[in-house]
């Protein structure tokens, strides 16, 4: 492989991955004028990362790690689309769907940085190492931001119980002791709002 | 500061920065559909970062420093707005205005983040560290890209010359010789094609 054809698969692939600017979540924005897209929230993720790092229960996690893992872990739904965290239906088949997905995207690139992507998206959907986990608590974090801040938003619209909610965010804990504790606090307020109803 | 009031500062920029997504730039996404944001621009970047690092001038570069840049070196147009690169009047006060918004949008977060990212966004503007070089290059390179594979883009609809481009994309080799040289075999294309008018 000469020079040019690895950057010609680079480019190549950054071309590809335009298209998750148009995989749409349940999520909208802040100020509620539209949902977002994938694209948006990964690079939402990554501001956080940099800003909320200090609170990950691992002292001295790998920032650079977590980094590129929010900014990949969607790509797979270019193929396999957005499976909204309330569908159970659409969870039966979503890992089937997303591991053939990141098959076909990831491997444009050069087989390095094949092997390099698919190995951070596979630890982030595992979730067994401290920067996973870490990670996927802030994948949890944002969107709620955005449901409590837009008073209700996806929760309202889909009539979601305390019981989902709580049972969606519990593993934030283990990535964040103290962004867990934050958002038992946004849950009860949220309750008590009535943007959650309660019962199962 | 009690440790909560830290968490709330942090909390309540990553609120503010949402606004990004909704800060439209001059470039449409590759499939033409629409126009993209800041958001989704930065995030690309990000991505390019990850997988084009190899290409920087300075051998072993720091990534994650070259990440944080381009994930918030668009911050400013949040207040400011986002300058056409071939606006000679929107350029006349865009260090003022950037200045006036990098100030009251970094500020909300707690003092060590505000001049972290602050500093982080000033090396970015200067553009004296390798870092601060290779990330003006992809800053420079998407839209490009995305103006190459819509077939001519915002040069075609602003009809942009090849003195122009030439100009503009003329730093891109301070980052990386290698994407220097490949965005002038992409110009030359583009001119052959008529995507760039030649001429002054
Ligand atoms: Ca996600």
């Amino acid at each position: 492989m000469t020079p040019n054809e690895r950057l010609m698969q680079q480019i190549n692939f950054i071309i590809e991955i335009d298209k998750l600017k148009s995989i749409w979540r349940q999520t909208t924005l802040i100020d509620g004028s539209r949902r977002e897209n994938d694209a948006e929230h990964s690079w939402h993720l990554a501001v956080m990362t940099m800003l909320l790092s200090e609170y990950a229960n691992k002292k001295d996690i790998d920032v650079l790690r977590v980094m590129k893992m929010v900014i990949i872990h969607d790509l797979v739904e270019i193929d396999a689309g957005d499976t909204f965290a309330y569908d159970q239906e659409g969870y039966k088949d979503k890992e089937k769907r997303e591991e053939e997905a990141a098959n076909r995207i990831f491997s444009i690139l050069p087989k390095d940085q094949y092997k390099e992507i698919y190995h951070l998206w596979r630890e982030f959907e595992e979730g067994h190492t401290p920067e996973a986990r870490f990670a996927a608590a802030l994948d949890r974090v944002q969107p709620l931001l955005h449901n409590y801040y837009t008073e209700g938003g996806t929760w309202k619209q889909h009539n979601v119980t305390l019981d989902q909610v709580t049972k969606r965010f519990e593993p934030i804990k283990e990535g964040s002791e103290v962004l867990g504790k934050l958002v038992e606090e946004i849950i009860n307020e949220s309750v008590a709002k009535g943007y959650i109803r309660q019962g199962m």
